[in-house]
């Protein structure tokens, strides 16, 4: 068995070179390619992408696989997660023709462009028929997998497997009324003066601060590197070499340290993963969700929290000694968390972040669901915008065009950041069990032991564990909204005098 | 046959798109990489040579190139030398084991630690084992081909496809003769004072105003970029993706401006070469020799020129007051043309470097015919030092370790630089024929019709004629080293008053 076992070990290894390849040349053509080189560049990946899937989905691979199952199924090691991750993704591979995947790269392609037309022009009917297509294309591919509880189960499992559509809903309903009534709590209270957050701020000091907070963090410079993008990311060439971009928005200067944080805790996750595991169907962070909880940890439970700022506030308040004059530490404390209904999702607090979430995911259920028609968008999302927030966008550019993943053909996708949210608060519940003084080390400015805990429990087993499986793990129960509730009516309590 | 055509070319432009993809992945390995990614970029590199060599020596793309080959032999068109260049590498890839490659990259990979320990100590008998390693599988190398004039024919031939050892031979013995003479009259004359170069220059400010000159060459950035990197280098990722390095050395601080004139000449041809070759056999210059004409042409022809430094030195004197204060413009010219035999090859000036290169071919010819042991070298490089430039080495890190090549396994090299220089003076001769007041343009800054010239006549033809067929194409003779005498003497009849 063990021949069999290496013999498929080096045909997917090979398969992750490759993906690991045109993650090179993704993150080169965000960072570095000058415009010319865009048209051969998307032929380079192109050409890749075909060749891994080539590579992958032989019958050799599909033998050796099945040989394997067998003799390791249901064992608790390392191989049998390998071989049980393979059997996953070989069996979705499988199904799918290539004649399919190429339709769908032209289709989307297509969608993307009249997506970024419709949203400079804020106009939903340039991209409606384009989504038409997409969703169309969408519904064909659920077709390829065998029935199940819902239609929408498909897609979800793709970006979060195991994850069922009756159970985020169930997860989703139990958050929404209690963080509803957060919100209005809070709007009824009195405002939060942030006005020094928006002064002009200089650039390349935002930048420096933040690599010197990620520096303590435990982001590993000696195996990554920031550099600046048009949109912030991480991404992955191998375990020692994980990197993350930044930018800067002059009328949001402070997102750009939020952001550098937020990157650094998807990084420290993939660079913490078992060195053991690099080119096997196991290396990479285990789902989006577990993954976002880790970003989501250290820019906020972390870096919004008190004594993250209790350590790192005098230093900030000397870099920028004008934009802060006069501004104590609890003002700038509460003025990074201020809460306000907004239309955008991506510059959501965190008390509103999730309801942009839950919105989508009932419109893509109803898309999917065939009870919402493509042509009512624009006005559904109006009206539960109204609905969640109590707002309305102007446009279409502010409202159901603002986000770039239907345009991609990603439906399915957006709960990942909602359960995101969750598993980190459940996640720091039991940390701040585990590691009673915590808020003393973290006032210190030392996050070893937190970082520590992470490696130890989530980082390290890369994706051994299926996501659900890993938090009822560590924290003994099911993914579940209640601490994330009690964090936020904690923290907001206190800030706005609840 | 079109649509055999079309296969042909389908085949072959995935073999391209993953070379290329290795380009970036080279590139971001010498200029981005952090120290932990080196493991695994070294088997991803691997991995995609290996797909590469795969996808390219498969029957069926010789059974295409077979019928191909019989329909278009003898064309003078771009789609027959696509199949020409196609069938002469296929013809070679076929006759190497993979084996062999496997062992080979395994040989250097150790003979390229053992070189750089070596060379650190300065001490050959370190690398001397492995370099004995080398020359063997070289010689193995030779076994696989057909028998040549010369066994050394073959490693020739994959640097400069179509030149003889006999060839080579016959050229070096043309020049050295005249060469040494002169270096023998210089060394006579009046020492030129240069210390001004070698003071404290700010190296943005050199940097800037190496991009501000290769600006004016033509250099497109809009298709390229330039960055910092321990070495200098050329290297493309498609006609519209080619990108140079530079870097600074407190000692020699000019040198910096000189090598991005010399990587702003391979790279102008590379964006010169016909769009539509791109993805075929035919994109790329057509050998080393060639494409060394081009760099050395840009920087010393033009850069090292007095026209050149009409115009510029003025705005360089501003930039640097200090240092030039008091350097006239003849000064500073005489400088930086300064003639002095010296150990060091990149480090040698127009008129000794060809020296180093015949002293390299004569070693590498003797080794071939194993008529030299690699255990005396370092006294064969010293006496034959000796005999053409009148120094010797201290160590043997200032001698025959001072250069990468062999270490890499790349025996039949060198002799490509000089060449190069070779075919830079006679296209220079042509051009000036061609252009009458090219030193007026030249002296106003203007290098469009120069650069025009280039991607007429050599440029954008790519691949399409055999490098000694272009020469011989555009100014009317076989490679000779009479325009270079020339150019030499009347240069430094000037300088040095000869």
């Amino acid at each position: 068995m063990s021949e069999k076992l290496d013999q498929l070990k080096e045909k997917l290894g090979e398969v992750s070179d490759i993906g690991r390849a045109a993650s090179v040349l993704g993150w080169d053509q965000q960072v570095n390619m000058p415009p010319g080189g865009s048209e051969a560049r998307g032929r380079q990946l192109a050409t890749l992408s075909k060749i891994a899937q080539e590579k992958f989905i032989t019958d050799e691979v599909g033998r050796l696989i099945d040989d394997l199952k067998q003799e390791f199924d249901g064992a608790d090691t390392d191989e049998a997660a390998m071989i049980r991750v393979a059997a996953r993704d070989y069996d979705k591979a499988k199904r799918v023709p290539p004649e399919f995947i190429a339709e769908q790269a032209i289709v989307t392609s297509k969608a993307f462009e009249a997506w970024r037309e419709a949203k400079g022009k804020s106009d939903f009917s340039i991209f409606q028929p384009h989504l038409e297509r997409v969703v169309e294309l969408v519904e064909k591919y659920i077709s390829f997998f065998p029935p199940t509880d819902h239609p929408y189960d498909v897609l979800l499992d793709d970006y979060e497997h195991g994850m069922k559509t009756a159970d985020v809903k169930a997860i989703f309903d139990g958050l929404r009324p209690k963080q509803v009534k957060l919100i209005k709590a809070i709007a009824s209270s009195k405002h939060v003066k942030d006005d020094f957050l928006y002064k002009k701020y200089n650039e390349q000091k935002l930048m420096d601060f933040g690599v010197q907070v990620i520096t303590k963090f435990g982001y590993d410079w000696s195996r990554g590197r920031q550099d600046k993008a048009p949109h912030p990311f991480e991404t992955t060439f191998s375990v020692n070499d994980v990197r993350i971009t930044t930018r800067f928005e002059a009328d949001n200067p402070l997102a750009m340290l939020f952001s550098t944080m937020h990157e650094s805790g998807h990084a420290m996750y993939e660079q913490g993963i078992n060195p053991a595991y690099e080119r096997t169907p196991i290396a990479g962070g285990t789902s989006l969700a577990v993954h976002e909880s880790q970003s989501r940890m250290w820019e906020n439970l972390v870096g919004r929290s008190l004594p993250f700022w209790e350590h790192f506030y005098p230093a900030f308040k000397k870099t920028f000694p004008t934009q802060l004059d006069g501004v104590s530490l609890k003002s700038f404390y509460k003025a990074i968390n201020t809460v306000e209904p907004s239309l955008i999702r991506v510059n959501a607090d965190e008390a509103t972040y999730n309801l942009h979430i839950m919105l989508r995911l009932e419109l893509e259920i109803g898309i999917v669901e065939g009870l919402i028609a493509i042509k009512d968008l624009p006005e559904i999302w109006s009206s539960k915008m109204q609905e969640y927030l109590g707002i309305t966008p102007p446009d279409d550019a502010k409202g159901v065009l603002q986000d770039i993943h239907w345009s991609n053909g990603a439906i399915g996708y957006f709960s990942t950041y909602a359960l995101g949210n969750l598993i980190s608060a459940q996640l720091w519940e039991k940390i701040n069990k585990d590691i009673r003084n915590l808020d003393d080390q973290i006032r210190k400015g030392d996050f070893s032991e937190l970082l520590g805990w992470l490696r130890q429990n989530i980082h390290r087993h890369g994706q051994k564990y299926e996501p659900q499986k890993l938090v009822e793990r560590v924290t003994g129960s099911k993914i579940t909204p209640e601490p994330y509730i009690r964090y936020l009516t904690k923290k907001y309590s206190e800030i706005y005098g609840l």
